[in-house]
């Protein structure tokens, strides 16, 4: 019935997961029944922050608990494919954590087995349910920008090294949902390039430089080595451009009211001296947000669509346009930036 | 005689040209005698500017005026060529705009031209006389950051869209004379990635990709087309870091105490999870900067130059290390991000 | 035995009861036993964030209950007399909201009791558990900034209109917590001025001026009709100045190198101009803080004071400084800014 | 005849004098024909940077030039009244630096003389004429804001002590002549503490605290002991709030899409709690300002005023009324913040 609590697992209590451990359990229609994590000094914490939640070391046990009807998995992304695969065939929907996968051919396979066990695969792109991503859709949607001509994104900071991934999948899966959000179209080809400036094989900074079939172009700028964080996306479209600026507190997103296309043949030559200095050619507009947390939005996203069994927009498919994207960039950085095209 | 003010002539009334009058007209040691503007509108507003300082629109009359020692240019890119050979020839000593030229050869005859007539040679790379970066090269020399492991340059804004150049030639000289005075060595190879975005064939976006022989990696992004602002370089070595935000007031640049082998193997877990979210790892200071104009600055070291007739370091040989990677940039950014040597 | 859990109640569910309860549910030495509101809609979300806590409207069961040794009071203020003390005389150690109660009397009462009964009276100044405040607190006592001679705090937003108290019960009690902190001494008197500006009777901006006996100045504005939200304080030595800005997410203390006797009666002419323009006269310092939530930092130290027994610092004692000042300012304000002495 | 230009004298070459003598000089319409200055080696400096103009020591020379229309005064307050005097005796039009003087008794008498005399008497209040200002007037002519229901003003920095006057008399004219612009009425009376905080007897710290007849409240807070340099000043309206941060470069003016009257007795608890949370409630907008240079601005406005013989806004009866402010609060601060009345 209606007011039965979906029964919630989590495995992976390192670094997200105990955001997803919170907002589950505090989440109405849910109940968090079970933490796993293989290291005992996580599983410890996991006991301590939730007495009344059973913690195991055993990932079967999720599965094999029919009380639980979701599984969370923010486990490091090499084991995404094994978790997933086995909670769907236990007959569990899934909300797993970005990156799907850690290859295409991976992703393709859960995508598929979502798709034959009618289970929900959701991948865990947090970003797409804060306030400042919807506003930008809404904004996106009314067509105020006019056409979109580039989006530059860059998402920097001293980041953990990962002993899992580089950079490109641990911080460019952020800025590529954001792309598949907001572009219809998929892009066409990347070229990615980047070092690794430590000894270590994995890259800590990439560039990326992706084409798109309307000729828009797209960059982001990814980095574990930067001191200072940064956390902004530029849209530029004909009639506005939008700066999303993350690090903001209260100005996440801002819309000046200037396009691309200030280009004037027949302005005079002292006009043309005045438009250096001066500029900013609009007003700006910072739109009131919603701001209340992502993680919590999603999750009540997540028990509707787990309840009237509709399929998320950060379903599999949308989380396999993002891994392939990864892996053409993947290729490209090691490639010295070779142009990688992009099966769509 | 020592007390002798020098005489000055300027061609080009334009955007920077006003910057050089009053500097040059306010410096003790020199005289402004003469500016020179083909537009009757500029000149009339430089008549109106500087009632006691002659306007003209024959350049010639510049060359010919015995009084006239020092030659300033600030004229389109496109003829800096033509006006600095022939005030050279002229026996002028010379301060021409940034780039020095449109091109490698051209740049290359005018150093040239410069040890033959023996006149000083000047490219006005304003930006290296500012405090800030006279503070940065301080840090470097003193070796306070360890190794440098990479640069990475934003230069955006809402820009004039040149008849003249396109924005690489327009903004990354800026990025492009740090670098050369950052490093010892020049750049081996550059990658330039960008778009035109507006109907006219200029491009308006670009990014830079630089290697250097030392495995460092640095990277520029200049754009017309940004809503806001940016003029910022990060500066990563492996004891320290900087960031140079020009947009601040009174913190432009700010050392981080914190390089980029923080990896520990040794790391526990929990230090692990504790250094995710404790991004910052150490004090920042922001040094105390000599806030004095830079053209000022700059205006006194030339007339030292001058006087002592010796070579400033951004002579004609600098500024064609500057223009040998705009023009191999320029390659690979007409050709797809190519990478392509740049010969030193 | 030491690894027994303490169990807690908590009174009142409403904007910072929430905080309190997830961070001593968390607190891996404290079993979180029961919530009391009176709203039955608080109640509820209480009973849907935590389905293993008993949540009740009777406040009386939460002093019954043996197993309850910690009772923790986020209720309106003048309700904090009466909960504190039936909690305290039913034998808890008690955690109570600041300000400790609406007045000195009330204060001075809850004290005595505390002492009579030996149970532990906890002021939840929050704020003094900060990284921010602990790291300025670690530089006053080294002495750092030579001599304080004023510390000027700004606390604005657009906040809640109580209907329990004004704007200066509602957010003063933090910057005078600041004040009781740094400052050996209390003021020895306070003048306020202020204004309802709305047609309501409570005060919604304020401005506190205290003396200190040694000469020292201290000024607080108070306001909930900001439309931003300032919230800094800025404390000058005579060798150094520090910056606290709340409102940063990392740079939330600056040191700067900067006392107040920079004044040199054999400055010529030119330097004075000079230090004019040049208003920084050294570098700025920014230290690595704890970025650790606050609140879970205190309830670790409660835990602390409450197996050992000792007396916090922010005790009833501490808390009641804070309130005698608060009604110092409360009379000064409804006089005019009458200079109200404060009895210490 | 019309094209004839104005022949214009400065006395007082130290801080302010030359951004005067700047202006002016490019100033189409004017000829900035002598500069006075006591120090020699100011005056040196003055003719260092001026070579085609008269530099003195004697301002009767000024006085005697019949070629000079325009006296600008920008030397310490204390001889305002005489220099202003006797340009005016001498049937000069002056522009005198803020304050207009020392006393009211002075800057009466100077309105008198200006009224007898048939001369401009203009004050150099600069801040009215930047964009952000004029941006700010033209909201409130609007209507835009609702009724204000306070102003609160800080302008605080390390700045010059001056030997001249205190800090209310060197910053608040910029505070009080925003709010003679702003305000229709003048304050009935106004309280001001304070303190020298060094050993000198001019007071470095300053809070004011003015009442309007219409219950506006109005707080100024000048220091010349801050390490940051802020210069804010927030208007809140019935309907909206301003706020203007001089120290932002493109975003000086906001106006938050909020008013006072937000309280709604019918809202329901569960709103309240949100609306903590959210503190802001509608857009910002930051409209587009002209960045041309205020003195430049105000040279052209003032070369009209002396051509059509019309009385600036900025007159002798406007500078009036800012020093019957200045010496109210300067009585208010040597008595502990007596409430002192202004005349008006």
């Amino acid at each position: 019935m209606e007011t039965d609590r979906i029964g919630v697992g989590l495995v992976g209590y390192g670094y997200w997961g105990p955001n997803l451990a919170r907002n589950f359990y505090m989440q109405k229609d849910c109940s968090l029944l079970a933490i796993c994590d293989l290291s005992p000094g996580r599983a410890e914490l996991a006991a301590s922050n939730y007495p009344s939640v059973r913690v195991t070391d055993n990932f079967q046990e999720l599965l094999d608990d029919p009380g639980i009807q979701l599984v969370l998995i923010a486990t490091p992304v090499s084991t995404h494919y094994d978790f997933t695969k086995r909670a769907l065939l236990a007959g569990k929907d899934v909300l797993v954590e970005k990156p799907l996968a850690a290859t295409v051919a991976e992703a393709q396979e859960l995508v598929d087995l979502s798709d034959e066990t009618g289970r929900i695969l959701f991948v865990d792109h947090t970003y797409l349910f804060t306030g400042a991503v919807k506003k930008i859709l809404e904004l996106l949607e009314s067509n105020e920008l006019g056409d979109i001509k580039y989006i530059d994104s860059v998402r920097i900071n001293l980041g953990l090294f990962s002993n899992d991934v580089n950079v490109l999948f641990d911080l460019a899966p952020h800025d590529l949902s954001l792309l598949c959000c907001f572009m219809k179209d998929d892009p066409v080809s990347v070229q990615a390039l980047g070092a690794p400036v430590m000894e270590n094989d994995q890259e800590a900074i990439a560039y990326l430089h992706l084409v798109y079939p309307s000729e828009i172009i797209a960059h982001c700028h990814v980095s574990w080595l930067s001191p200072v964080k940064i956390r902004r996306t530029i849209i530029g479209g004909t009639e506005k451009m939008i700066v999303f600026d993350d690090n903001e507190i209260t100005e996440k997103v801002k819309i000046y009211d200037r396009g691309v296309e200030f280009r004037n043949n027949e302005m005079s030559q002292s006009d043309i001296y005045k438009m250096i200095v001066d500029y900013r050619m609009g007003d700006i507009v910072s739109p009131r947000l919603s701001t209340r947390e992502a993680l919590a939005e999603e999750a009540d996203y997540l028990v509707e669509c787990i309840r009237t069994r509709q399929r998320p927009f950060t379903d599999g498919r949308f989380g396999l346009r993002v891994v392939k994207i990864l892996e053409a960039a993947q290729t490209s950085l090691r490639n010295g930036g070779l142009s990688v095209e992009i099966d769509s």
